[in-house]
Formats: C-alpha cells, sequence, structure tokens
C-alpha cells in the first residue's frame, strides 16, 4: 500500500522543501480527504475544494505561523486545517466537540482569525499589519478573500484605508466568480473583465517593470524623471481599479497552478506597499459533481461520493420553502410584493420567488447594509418589500433597520431565517439576538408562529400592517403540516391560550410550543396543573391575555430559543413590573455565551429547553406547589 | 426697502421661469438667512451653504415633488427647506416642535427621504427607481451624496447594484472634499485626481460623444462597429471608476456656477441609465469664517455673524474631552494603546489624542464596520485599541461587534459617546439603544459612570479588562469636578450604595444618579426612605450588591435614560427573576417612541426621568408606603 502522503505533514515547516510534483501530489490527497469527510460530515466542499493548491502555495511561500495568514470565512480553509496538524481530527468535522467548520483560534496557532461571516478578512488584516508596523515587528500580512465577499461593503472601507496606507498587506482575491450564489454586481461583472484579459495585463506588468527600471538620480533630474514615468503610466497604462485605490496588481493567476501560485506570491512578498494577487480558482475543483453543481455544492450535507447525491432524509419541507411558497401565492395577488435577498437566493429558498417573478427579485450581493435600505426605498415608492435574512447576518443591516426603516415607519417585511440555534454552522451563525436588537427599536412588530401553519398566517397578516414586521422562522424542517387549507387568518397581535393551568404556566415562543405541550403532559402526570400559552408575539405584547393568564397562574415560565437577556422574557418581565404583576416568573432561554456547533437537540437539551429540560425546571422551581397537595 | 426675493417663492414651481441672475440673487437671499438662523439657534451651516446652488438648480431643473430628489443626510438641505415652503418657519429650526435639522417626511411632501446617517441616499433611491420601473411610472430619482459619505461600504454596495442595472438614476457626487472632518482614505484621494482634471475629462467627453454619434447598422457591420467602438473605447479613453462601475460620468462640475449645473443636470436626464454629476461645491461657501474654519463651522451652535466668534458659556470640559485627555494619559504609560475614529476625530475629541500622538491615532472616514474590525486586529497584533464612536453610529458596526470583536473576546474598548438623549439632532441620533443590542453580546462588559471622574476611573480600569469593554457616556458639559487628583481605583463590576433606605431604592445609571439623589431630598422631606444606588455596570450587574439592596429596600426603582426595552433596568428584572427575589421593581426609562429635536431636559422632564418626575413617579407607585406612616 502506498505512503499516505497526509502523514509526512505534522506542519507546513514539512512541506517548504518539497517539489511541485510532490506538492501536485499532497494537492491530490489533501482533495481527497476532503470529499470524503464531508461526503460523511456535510460542510463546505465547494470553496475548500477551490483552494488546495491556494493553501499549500501559501503556507509553501509563507513562514506561518509567524506570518499572519488570514481567511476570510473558514468555510474555505479545509486544506488549510489539514495542513496544520488537523488531519487526525479532521473527521470530526462540524461536529459535537469535533473541529469547527470555521477557523478556531484555539484549534490552532495557525488560526489566527475567526470568521463565519465575510468580508471582514482585510479589516482584521489592515489591523494586524499597523500593529506590526507600531510594534517594529517583522512578519507578513496575507488575507485571502473571495470575490463574493468583495460586494460587502466593509470589503470596501477597509480597501479604502489599506490603499491610502503604505503598509506591506497583501490580499489575495479568490475569485471564483460566486459567493455562495453566482455574484452579482457590478464589480463582479468589472472582475470577470480583469479576468478576461490576462495578456494584456501581463503585457502591461512588463512596461510597469520596464519603467521602473529606469534608474532615478538627486534633485530635479530625479523630478522630471518621475514625472516622466507617471504620465507614461497614466497614458500608456490605464490603471484598473485595485491600482487607482494604491494598490499594486497582480493577476490573474491560474489558481491550480502551484509553480504560478508560488512564484507570484514570493514575488509579492518583496513588494512595498499593499498588494493585490489576483487568482482564479473552480469551486469544487477536482470533484465533477462540485463543479457542476456549484450551488448544491457550497455547504451540503452527507452526500455519496460515485453519484454525488445528497443523501437525504425525506423529510416535510423548510421553514424557508413554507416562507417562500407562501410569499409566491401572495405575489400573485399583490402585484406590489417584491422579494430581497443577499446573496443567499438558496438558504432562503427565496430561488422559488425569482422562477415565478424574476423581475420582482432581487439579489443585492453580500450587502445587508444596502439590502435593509434598498427595501426601505421600495416601500416609498409605493412596493412592499420582503427582505429573507438570516438572523445572524440581519446584524449587518441593524443601523439601517433602525434608521431607515423604523424610524420612517416604513411597512418592510423581515423574514428572519436561521432564528434560534442553527447546529453545525456554530457560534457565528447562532440566531439568538434578533429579539434583543430588535423589540428596542420602536415601530417594529415581532411574531414567531409555532409551528409552519403559523408562519403562513403570520406572513399573510402582515401584509395588512402598515408597520415593519419582523417574521421570525427556524432552520430546518417544517412538522409536515397540512398547508393546502389556507389557514382562517389570525388575529394580530394575539396569542393562543393553549392550555390552562394553576401551578403554572409556560408562555412559551415558536416550535418551543410543542416542546411547553409536551412538558405538560409529563408534570400533569406528577400532579402538577400546568397551563402553556403560545405568545406568538413578542412586540406587541398580548398583554390583555397575559394578564388574564396572571389572574390564573401562581407562576410563570417564559421560554425562548434566544438569548435570555434581553429576549422574549425580559420582554414579559417589562410588562409585569410595570403592571404591577406579583405572579413570580422564570426566563428560561440560553445563557450569556457563544454556543459552538452541535446539533440544535443536544443543546437544546443541554439548556433545559427542551420537554424534559423544562419540566425539570418546574419540578426544581416549585417542588411544593403541587395542586393535589394543596 | 428692497422686495425680499424669498417671499415670492413659495414652491421650487415659482422659480423655473427665472433668470440666472434671478437665480443668483436667490441664492445671496438663501445665504443670508442660512447665516442669520444658524447664527441663533446652530445647525449644519457649512454643508448647507455649499449646496445653496445645486438646491436651486436641483428644484429647477427637475420637476419636484414628482421627481424624487433624495438628500444624503439632510443636513446639507437647508436651501432645500428653503425653497420648498419653510421659509416663514425657519426660525424654528432644530428647536423643539420646530423645523427639524434634517428632513421630514411629515413637514413636506419634497421630503422623500429622512436620514441623519450619512450614505443611505444611493440604497434609497435604487429603491424608489426600481419601485417607478415596476409600477411603469415615469418620474426622475435624484441622489445627492457627499464625497465623504462615499468612504461608507453601504454607498459602494448600493453602486454595485445600481452601476449593473440600466436604470434612470442620477448620482450627483457633492464633493466638497470634507466630510465632517477633511475626508481620508484612497477613494477621497482618487476623486481629488479626478477633480483636478477637467480638460483632461472634458476632451474625453468629447471623443465619446464622437464615438457615441457613429451610427450603427444592423447584423454584422453592427456587431464589427460595436466591438470597433469598444476596443476604441477603452484603448483612448481610460475609463474611471465610476464607469468601471456601469455609470456615465459627468464632471467635474463648478458647483457654484447656476448655468453649468442647471445645463448639466438638464442633460443627465436625458442619458439612459444611471449617471453620475461630480459637483465640486465648497463647504461654507459665502461665509468667510465658515470657508476658513470648515471643521468648526460643521455644525457648530450660536455664532456672532460678524466675526465668526463662537457664542459660549463658560463651561466644564465635555465628557468626550474628559474621556480623549484620559486615554492621552494612559497612552503615555502604555505604548499598546491606539485610538480610532470613524469620520468623528472633532465630534470625539480625539483630535486632542491625534495632535499627541499622531502615529497611534486612525481615522478610518465613514466606515464603522471596518473600524470595528480594524480595532479587533489591531487587538489580535498585540495592540490595545480604543474606539471612539456616538452610540447612535455604533449601530452601523453591530455585527462586527458581535462576529469579530466579543465572539474573538478580544480587548477592544468602545468609548460610547453620546450616549443618552442628544438633544437638537433629535431621533436620528438618540443614543438609547445601545445597552439593549450590546448587553446581549456575550463576554462584553458594560458600563456609565456618574461623572466625569467615574468616566476616568472606568477607562482606567478597563485597561486591566482581558474582555472587550463598552464605556457610556453622555453628550455635552460634565459637571466640572477637579480631575487633577487621580482617582482611587474602583473594584471593577461594582456599584455604589449612596444611601440607604426602606421604602424605595433608586437603581440610577449614569449622571442620572444626580438626579435620583436630588428626588430622594425632596420625598426624604415627605417622610419616605428612599435609598440611591449608582449602578455603574449594566454587565457585570454587581450581584452581591443588589442582592444587599433587595434584602433591604421594600421597592426598588430603575432609572436610565435609554428605552425601557431590553435595557439596564431590564437587566434588573432578569437578575431579580433569576434570584427570585420578590421586591417590586419599576422600570424608569424611555418610552417605545422616536424622540424627536429638543432639549435634553425638556425629555428627561417630559419622561419624569428627572428628580422632579422620579419623585412623582415614587409617590404615585407607593402612596401607603412612607414609613412614617407604618
Amino acid at each position: 500500500m502506498e505512503e499516505n502522503i497526509l502523514e509526512l505533514v505534522r506542519s507546513p515547516e514539512d512541506i517548504r522543501g518539497w517539489s511541485v510534483l510532490q506538492l501536485e501530489k499532497l494537492a491530490a490527497a489533501l482533495r481527497q480527504v476532503i470529499i470524503e469527510t464531508t461526503a460523511q460530515t456535510g460542510g463546505h466542499i465547494g470553496a475548500s475544494l477551490g483552494t488546495v493548491e491556494l493553501a499549500i502555495a501559501l503556507h509553501y511561500a509563507y513562514n506561518t505561523p509567524t506570518d499572519q495568514l488570514i481567511w476570510d470565512i473558514g468555510h474555505q480553509a479545509y486544506a488549510h486545517k489539514l495542513l496544520t496538524g488537523r488531519y487526525h481530527a479532521f473527521g470530526t468535522l462540524r461536529q459535537l466537540n469535533g473541529l469547527s467548520g470555521f477557523l478556531k483560534r484555539r484549534e490552532s496557532e495557525y488560526d489566527v482569525w475567526e470568521a463565519g461571516h465575510a468580508s471582514t478578512a482585510l479589516s482584521a488584516a489592515m489591523g494586524m499589519a499597523m500593529a506590526r508596523d507600531l510594534r517594529k515587528q517583522r512578519y507578513q500580512v496575507v488575507a485571502v478573500i473571495g470575490d463574493g465577499a468583495l460586494t460587502a461593503g466593509m470589503a470596501w472601507e477597509a480597501m479604502n484605508q489599506i490603499g491610502q496606507s503604505k503598509t506591506n498587506l497583501v490580499m489575495v482575491v479568490n475569485d471564483n466568480s460566486m459567493s455562495i450564489a453566482p455574484n452579482v454586481g457590478a464589480f463582479s461583472h468589472y472582475l470577470t473583465e480583469l479576468r478576461s484579459a490576462p495578456a494584456y495585463t501581463r503585457m502591461k506588468q512588463e512596461v510597469e517593470q520596464l519603467l521602473d527600471s529606469v534608474p532615478v538620480f538627486g534633485g530635479s533630474i530625479r523630478k522630471t524623471l518621475e514625472k516622466t514615468k507617471d504620465v507614461l503610466h497614466h497614458a500608456v497604462l490605464p490603471r484598473n481599479v485595485f491600482e487607482e485605490l494604491g494598490f499594486k496588481y497582480y493577476g490573474p493567476i491560474d489558481g491550480h497552478n502551484l509553480s504560478d501560485l508560488i512564484s507570484v506570491l514570493r514575488n509579492a512578498q518583496s513588494v512595498e506597499g499593499p498588494v493585490v494577487v489576483h487568482v482564479i480558482t473552480q469551486k469544487g475543483h477536482g470533484y465533477l459533481p462540485a463543479e457542476q453543481r456549484p450551488g448544491e455544492f457550497h455547504g451540503p450535507g452527507p452526500f455519496e461520493i460515485q453519484s454525488g447525491q445528497f443523501i437525504k432524509k425525506r423529510q416535510p419541507p423548510s421553514y424557508s420553502e413554507v416562507f417562500s411558497q407562501t410569499l409566491i401565492d401572495m405575489a400573485r395577488v399583490h402585484p406590489e410584493i417584491v422579494a430581497i435577498t443577499a446573496a443567499m437566493p438558496d438558504g432562503t429558498k427565496l430561488d422559488m420567488f425569482q422562477k415565478v417573478f424574476p423581475d420582482r427579485f432581487f439579489d443585492v450581493g453580500i450587502a445587508e447594509q444596502h439590502a435593509v435600505t434598498f427595501a426601505a426605498g421600495l416601500a416609498v415608492g409605493g412596493m412592499r418589500p420582503v427582505f429573507a435574512v438570516y438572523s445572524t447576518f440581519l446584524q449587518r443591516g441593524y443601523d439601517q433597520v433602525i434608521h431607515d426603516v423604523c424610524h420612517q415607519d416604513l411597512p418592510v417585511i423581515f423574514g428572519i431565517d436561521r432564528a434560534g440555534l442553527v447546529g453545525a454552522d456554530g457560534a457565528t451563525h447562532q440566531g439568538v439576538y434578533d429579539i434583543s436588537f430588535l423589540r428596542t427599536v420602536p415601530h417594529i412588530e415581532i411574531a414567531m408562529g409555532k409551528d409552519e401553519v403559523e408562519l403562513q398566517q403570520l406572513l399573510q397578516g402582515a401584509w395588512d400592517r402598515p408597520h415593519p414586521v419582523a417574521l421570525r422562522y427556524p432552520r430546518g424542517a417544517t412538522r409536515g403540516l397540512d398547508l393546502k387549507q389556507p389557514p382562517s387568518p389570525l388575529v394580530w397581535g394575539t396569542g393562543e391560550w393553549l392550555a390552562h393551568g394553576r401551578d403554572v404556566t409556560i408562555v412559551a415562543l415558536g416550535p418551543l410550543v410543542y416542546q411547553a405541550l409536551a412538558a405538560r403532559e409529563m408534570l400533569q402526570g406528577e400532579g402538577y396543573d400546568v397551563g402553556v400559552v403560545n405568545a406568538r408575539f413578542v412586540k406587541p405584547l398580548d398583554t390583555a391575555l397575559m394578564t388574564a393568564v396572571m389572574a390564573e397562574t401562581q407562576a410563570v415560565l417564559t421560554l425562548e430559543e434566544h438569548a435570555i437577556a434581553g429576549g422574549f422574557g425580559s420582554a414579559i418581565n417589562e410588562w409585569a413590573n410595570q403592571a404591577q404583576v406579583t405572579v413570580p416568573i422564570f426566563n428560561a432561554g440560553l445563557p450569556d455565551e457563544f454556543i459552538d456547533h452541535g446539533s440544535v437537540d443536544y443543546y437544546l437539551n443541554l439548556y433545559e429547553l427542551n420537554a424534559d429540560g423544562v419540566a425539570r425546571r418546574v419540578r426544581e422551581w416549585l417542588p411544593l406547589k403541587k395542586t393535589a397537595e394543596k
């Protein structure tokens, strides 16, 4: 049996003397491990297959970990993980207590930066470069950022500062002409132009080198010569946008050619000032199904390697699908409805909407700030925009929610997808802060149904609202309820008193209502008299219902899949104190800590938010309060 | 006496037949009113004097209000206000129940968009343009945006979508080479290059027109000719960045020349697709002191017109000054300390820091997202970054606070300036959400001192913290306490029990502690036994102190200058419920509504957060609880 080349790589140091041929073998081995592992665990296979050679070349050309290598979004960095001592642990990818699907500072000294959201690498790199310069240290700083990530404003903000500085910083643009979906926007179009002009660019670089080699003298001769060079630069050599912003530009370079990559990366190190290295890669490179269906293979679950088929349990439609389908049905009746995504047409399932109403669908790129204010502008223009966005990504558009939508009280509907725990994506993606950051803002109304039928009803109800509305719904599959019968409309702002109970009433938000009902089953059997309320609305609270509940029950337990700090239970507390309610309240929710990757069920159990946990909480809190004992 | 030309302008309609000479007279009259009014009321004189001719030309060339005119940040739009029926009300500018200092949709049908934060106009305009196209309406959409506002990422995100679209939208770049401070960044530098090349640009436009006039035929001839034109375009005419992004570019144009402005704006209307009109203006144009000191005249208080001297009561240093001075003192000892501002060196007073440590100061432009992550990068690199930012603008960097700083638990210090009510700037600038949106995030510590001595102590104490720290402090003057004696360090995480009281204890945050003490004085005289706690920390809460307080007092009133929803009082509620405290709690804070411009004192009184109000609340809440009556 052939020796496993990956066993030879305990750290990048081990490969630095290798030949290109050996490195190519290493690339093949890395690809195989990535394919075989993600086939089992799921994960971001597409982006990581695209950067195998780039990861090798970077660790070969740079003196990591002394040199600081920053990957924008860790999910393109599986090869980096494998090269930096994590080969044997790689089978635990994205599993509880296993390797993170992103980078983690505590996993490895080679992971100098953590990211799950796009477009942060340039700002981070600039910070590290300035720290290095101020501390008079000598390491290199190199950031790898996708072309898709460059659609985000914060990348522009960073380039603005980097380009003006004279600091040594290498920005590798990993250009696979995709973000998660195919890229959109004028700059992406522009990159395509750059990409398609390699010969022209090479010619230009040669002329520039020639000009740079003109010797300079002291005094006025020097000035004259420099001015002449400047004029020649401008006249002969139109600069590209990166150059206009103050970067040296190298590219485009074939991102799967190891010797080209290594040679350019080495050259870039000797340049003074900021440099762009424009590398062309292919998402999914080396695994045909991923090359052919890059969108589906962005971050799939387990799959069958031979066929490229996904191994899926048959399950009910996702909440995202229900949201999108409901929106399609509404849009047939209401021509004012338009849908917006920020680079997530697949994830939000708005691709379904796009197919039916291509003109009324907008993918604005990784640009949540713009997406929110664009929606506000559409609303001013008389449309009814719906922005479907993951809870965690709405954080990027928070000021715009406050300042542009809520302050102007415009009827924008936010579909807050992945609200609550998200599972394998882990700490950077949890949707557990949105209630806190939204409910403090005037005018917005916030609701979460207990299941897909209520999501449908809430979305339909949102149509009549003259205010901003945020509808939360979880990641993953619905309960599989019948949606064909259009449900009767629900009365906006009302909750649902599902069961009366004198000892304690569980006031739950979202699908946890079903956990509350199950907890009730257990507790009733033990002699507790337990009520259950499906709150549905975080804002406005159904205070009439809550007043009635408080009159009947001896204790209230609020239940939510969200941070306790400022969350739904906190809204109940505020109301209760203001209403001078004396019934004791206990807030069950998520603690004040970042929650890593691991299954939703695992964490619901750990934090006592499932039926068992809720029952346990009640028993501990109210040991003497059983009605039977009174 | 000469007729007042402004009396003739009831609406822009009235000026559309006027000669350039008449319009120039109008410009002079507008300038005079703006100077005379802001000399009394204070306000954004600099930007508004710069756009007098632009406002006239826009209302002259466009059919407002049918055509949609969007000003980025209303504070450049005083001439617009005066031209649209608000001349007689203009003396009430920025005063309670008077005209807003920004645009307001309910003030005028000509105000189609409200903004107090920069860089939202392009997104809004794109929304309106798409709404128009979808509804098959025919109005024009024109957005006026400052060059400073283009440093913000969301402007880039919007240009990305606009440039790719074929929609008719005019983007007027109001280039005064300033944001509030002089502009920074590579793109600003680039605009300067564009600005200084008018002849070249004109030549280029002529060649382009020539090329455009080449007739096109059908079939293959047409294709050949178009390709030839393309090649010529590229070879002869290097495109500027706006053109690379898909805009037609007109400029640079003298923004104080009415006939040039009108002619270009009319031309731009007939162009298909997005257009940039690059207009060069001078901040403060026509008022010498404002031309010479544009930074100081960005948004000053009242001033003496003849001398250009500000009319200032002698008052103690501002909180911003104390923060900056303390930071300077610390930075002398700790070379790791660096300071960051997002285009607000004057407002945050970090200009004081800049003077002492120019190399350790960074103004990143209107780029809060980047500022936060840049700080995170600096912290990874071993520095101790301090980002001083208005509470309202930190909303722009929220995701970065969560994802880059707190998730990686990096010791970044946030100086949260203008925390609480801000007065004349009104609803878009209130700093009343930050506790809610920050305290839900793990790892961050949040504090607010009762005065400048405690601000100083807290900033000094933050140095030792291994976590992110947010220090809040209000707008305006401190209490004038002696800061020369370095105060003894306070114990991190502790509050201060200033007075014991059995009937009720007021647990106050920040300078409202002094209102609580004054309320105590009143109530003690009436027989109430009132305690006062200076909470200081929102997170971590001083739960030992709170436990002791709860054991002694019959009721607690929390007091904060912040939204009740999710605020400081809410944190107390959560702790009390979790600790099963049965003492009734009442949360005093700001209601769930946007708070307009008006003095801080007015609103503290209105919302019963001053001494009188707090005393009133206690009397109403606890009518029978006087100790004397027991």
